[in-house]
């Protein structure tokens, strides 16, 4: 697929504004993606406000150049879409648990989506995910049973980079058995 | 895009067999995918021996339909793509490395390129994760330290299903703040 072909992290955008239809395709292609028993255990949090935007890039290691893009789209796992109970839960990197496990999984499949129908519409895009969970939640009041798992920047590139080295097919491909 | 309305779980396949041009278009995609500091965490197992296809649909719960297919392509999630150490690994669903979450998450990227490159190709797929690691690493002979995060059915369709429900657009967008 071209979209697959075509896809680059972009960190550098210009002052292009994204209109809310294209937006609209980007959120409807996560919302197609597959998930184990259809749980569709994702969400996501739209962020335009600079000061926001800066907040974000300041716990993402200070990636300044994430600046340039207009729009953040900050991308959610729920374990609760899995698992319920009344119980408090607290998630972290180091939560053990399968169904973290799943909803990351999932939740990175819909991700994936973004990231192509972005290409599809002509806009650049990078996934974030430098930053601790204890760091980033409070930026956005998202409670502490949620997992943030991108922040996908998203605006039109205003740099071109090449596909990045990838392995050989003989590194990862396995015939039968490993 | 097209692929990402059109991809459906597939669970009954002709008998048409895949040829290795398409298969190999289908693997390509999933090289390409980003993943997390170009680590590139995943491994992928070509199966079509039908008794080891068997042995696997057996410990995926017994769903006898995915014999129905020509090929498995068997997902398998490195955690030693981001770890360097010579240390022993035991990985399982309850493992609580961050590390591991990194591969799942990169991998899950990877695996939803092949279900839209396959669609693409008007293929067919499923992606199977009802299994437990310890049941299904032996039947492929691979190793304690590695997660296989699902098993895809590759074939041509013999059904078509409509698409699974959905939940909204408003119960999964946030602006601005949670």
């Amino acid at each position: 697929m071209r979209e697959i072909q075509d896809r680059r992290s972009i960190r550098k955008y210009s002052d292009r504004e994204i209109d809310e239809v294209a937006l609209g395709k980007i959120l409807e292609s996560a919302r197609l993606a597959p998930s184990g028993h259809n749980r569709q255990p994702w969400h996501f949090i739209v962020v335009k406000n600079p000061e926001r935007k800066r907040r974000i890039a300041e716990v993402a290691g200070g990636q300044t150049w994430m600046l340039t893009a207009p729009v953040f789209i900050v991308c959610v796992a729920d374990i609760r879409a899995r698992i319920e109970t009344d119980e408090v839960l607290y998630i972290d990197e180091e939560t053990p648990s399968f169904e973290l496990k799943r909803v990351i999984r999932d939740t990175a499949v819909a991700i994936g989506h973004i990231l192509l129908e972005a290409t599809a519409l002509g806009l650049g895009t990078c996934w974030v995910g430098w930053y601790l969970q204890k760091d980033i939640r409070p930026i956005l009041d998202i409670p502490p049973d949620k997992f943030v798992l991108g922040v996908i920047t998203v605006g039109y590139a205003d740099e071109a980079p090449g596909q990045r080295p990838r392995k050989s097919m003989e590194e990862m491909l396995h015939r039968e058995t490993w």
